[in-house]
């Protein structure tokens, strides 16, 4: 057995905390041994202490280096050259499973999201999965529903059987629909599903044009913006449901989100005694005061604050739609940087680089830069110069100047940058 | 008639938004003509449009600056050498006018609070009562209660007549109590009185053993923190009270507070269509999402985030005064000053400084700091050089020399300061 993880898309549903760079199952949200866990740490660890499957996150470009950073070694990552849809990531996936990694066309593969919040259980079942995967074409997990939600689509089986065959699949329902769904046996359909490589790759050959890693990969762009339960699920008739009864979530609304937190703050937070039911999520250095709230959920980050009742929380996207600033702090694979200071023609940053990291070499054409070191040590390079530096040392950088920063233990810079038409565009990329 | 206000302290009842060094008087709160007014502009603004008298208003070292820019020339301020209570604070300023403005023992003073939220009528009956303190020692304003607040002193008139003599004082009651007195007709108590500038002079010579401006000033540390109330008007037999029936609130909470704010929302803020009675203050320049609140009040600067039911909200001061971080915002005489990042031994501030203005000539034992100039241009001064700059210029400060920033434009820099002991103690000051 396989398992493909897809690691999806970012989004604006838990904004402040998620954004175009950090997606929402990078959220530490819950208490671990060490520190905090994230949505993607817990699944994997998850898997780990279940099954012995080796496991290969689909993501795209951008996701890639901070994905690395939260799985560590011993994953593979697969990288989308460009955002489409579950079907392409999926064939894409599997054509690099066998033409990289050699793995058989009968090796079944478990094919599930993320960052889903489940029990055990739901992992043990991917073994069930598995074996089934040479009795059907397809099997899916049909989640056993606990209210009728219009957020998925169902799965109606043949049977109340554990595993069935499946009668026919419904889009997002309204909720007089959906209650009819669930009366008549209907299951959610939570996006995993079991099969063979060799059946991805025929669809792939069969819908995309092409089964092999280099193909795909050369004509992603080219591919189409599809689901793989529209293109193949919904018209695979040799197919198989198996059900779980567990705990599951979708962590996709701030009022979900807050349902799994294991405390009722995070952060420099004081919540007064008389607050019910709520929840303060501050990741800014800014201490947050509450007092007799009921029912709310508090999310701040250097991208802004949140502060929504629970219910109404799901009706976030469209207002956080209509912010249009740059990020003010993102994670990168050699550290994180954070917006501190926005001028009309400047833009201070703080850097936080890890030892043993660096910046590319780059230059930009229409800013001067200037670091100063407020902690560490480590050393800079400036159009070919190579100088050390530690606290206390300021490096002015001109516009042009081919420039990088290289951190011999931990080192954190502020950095100053200055001119009429500051872009994170504006990036040369140089060979070191 | 001369008026006098009393500028009083900084409290932690508004936190975030009034700390140490800005008091709840200085909060803009209000629409005006010109962008927005805070409340020691809205009172001074009705003096002026309602009477012809003369304003001193009395105030601590510290609020010295910072008053004289929000109120402009044409107004006297008093400053008081230590913070001491109102018997004090008015005995000082009384001999101010004496001693230094050389007004006449017979002028009647008009005492008053800085920051009432009044009609104009109350202003207009201040003549009123100036008229009245030739008749009596001493005339106060009786608020006429609109509920009975545990929060007020009590005023028990002998009559209901508009002016009236004083059966007695009563200490802020319960409210059973306070509804007795209110059914007794009683008043409270928002400490405006009416006397003689003598009456004054009389009372800070018997009680406080002294009369003369230079006296009371010289020896201010001594004297007892002790409020005029308590000092002078429970103990004085010949007083009146004068009734004012208009609209009368004491800003001192966040929830009278949202209540005379004329818009639901101050500053970077995005208000759902299902807020109700719901007030937001952002004074940050992140954004704000509010979604679903009801009777909440949301309140941010760069000191903190509030987040509390309004009725709750008068809670709030205990667990203010649990946060102990230095003061990330502040306003100078000179401009601005914000704190944008506060490392392990550095911290980072970004000085706004208005065109004209310069820092005071210093130097640092403890610290180094570099300045990138980010907008604007002016001179430094470095131990003695002078040098002119410009956006884009750095200028690094080694422990020990002395230096100050002059802005010939409005200017702006980031400071970066570094060091193991960084406190706004370590600050010496020399001359030009």
């Amino acid at each position: 057995m396989q398992i493909i993880l897809l690691s999806g898309g970012s989004g604006k549903r838990l904004w402040p905390l998620s954004n175009e760079i950090r997606a929402k199952q990078f959220i530490k949200i819950f208490s671990a041994e060490n520190g905090r866990e994230s949505m993607v740490q817990r699944v994997l660890r998850q898997i780990r202490e279940t099954l012995s499957a080796p496991v290969t996150i689909s993501t795209s470009r951008i996701q890639k280096k901070i994905l690395r950073k939260y799985v560590g070694a011993g994953v593979e990552i697969s990288v989308e050259p460009c955002r489409r849809n579950t079907f392409p990531a999926i064939a894409l996936t599997a054509a690099y499973l066998r033409d990289v990694q050699k793995i058989s066309l009968e090796e079944p593969l478990v094919i599930c999201p993320v960052d889903p919040y489940v029990e055990d259980e739901y992992f043990t079942a991917f073994e069930e999965m598995a074996a089934l995967a040479g009795t059907s074409n397809l099997v899916l997990m049909g989640i056993a529903p606990t209210y009728p939600s219009e957020k998925y689509g169902y799965i109606l089986p043949e049977t109340k059987e554990k595993v069935s065959g499946v009668l026919e699949f419904k889009e997002k329902p309204d909720a007089a629909t959906a209650q009819k769904y669930i009366d008549a046996g209907g299951l959610w359909n939570g996006g995993v599903f079991a099969c063979k490589l060799s059946y991805v790759l025929e669809k792939s050959r069969e819908l995309l044009g092409a089964a092999s890693y280099s193909e795909l990969l050369e004509n992603y762009s080219a591919l189409p913006d599809i689901s793989f339960d529209y293109a193949v699920v919904e018209h695979e008739k040799n197919i198989k449901v198996i059900r779980y009864g567990g705990a599951w979530k979708d962590l996709g609304t701030w009022n979900t989100f807050t349902e799994v937190m294991d405390t009722a703050a995070i952060g420099d937070v004081q919540l007064d005694g008389t607050c019910q039911n709520s929840h303060v999520v501050n990741e800014t250095d800014m201490p947050i005061i509450a007092l007799g709230l009921k029912n709310i959920v508090v999310a701040a980050s250097p991208d802004g604050i949140l502060i929504a009742d629970k219910h109404q929380s799901s009706y976030l996207k469209p207002l956080a739609e209509n912010i249009h600033r740059q990020i003010h702090f993102a994670e990168k694979s050699w550290g994180t940087y954070k917006v501190i200071d926005v001028g009309d023609e400047s833009l201070t940053i703080k850097v936080t680089l890890t030892a043993g990291n660096k910046m590319r070499y780059h230059s930009h054409n229409f800013r001067r830069e200037v670091w100063t070191i407020i902690s560490g040590s480590g050393r800079v390079v400036l159009d070919g110069e190579i100088k050390t530096v530690a606290v206390g040392d300021v490096v002015e950088i001109p516009v042009g100047a081919k420039h990088t920063l290289i951190a011999e233990t931990n080192l954190k810079a502020i950095e100053v940058q200055m001119g009429r038409d500051i872009s994170v565009e504006d990036k040369i990329l140089w060979e070191d």
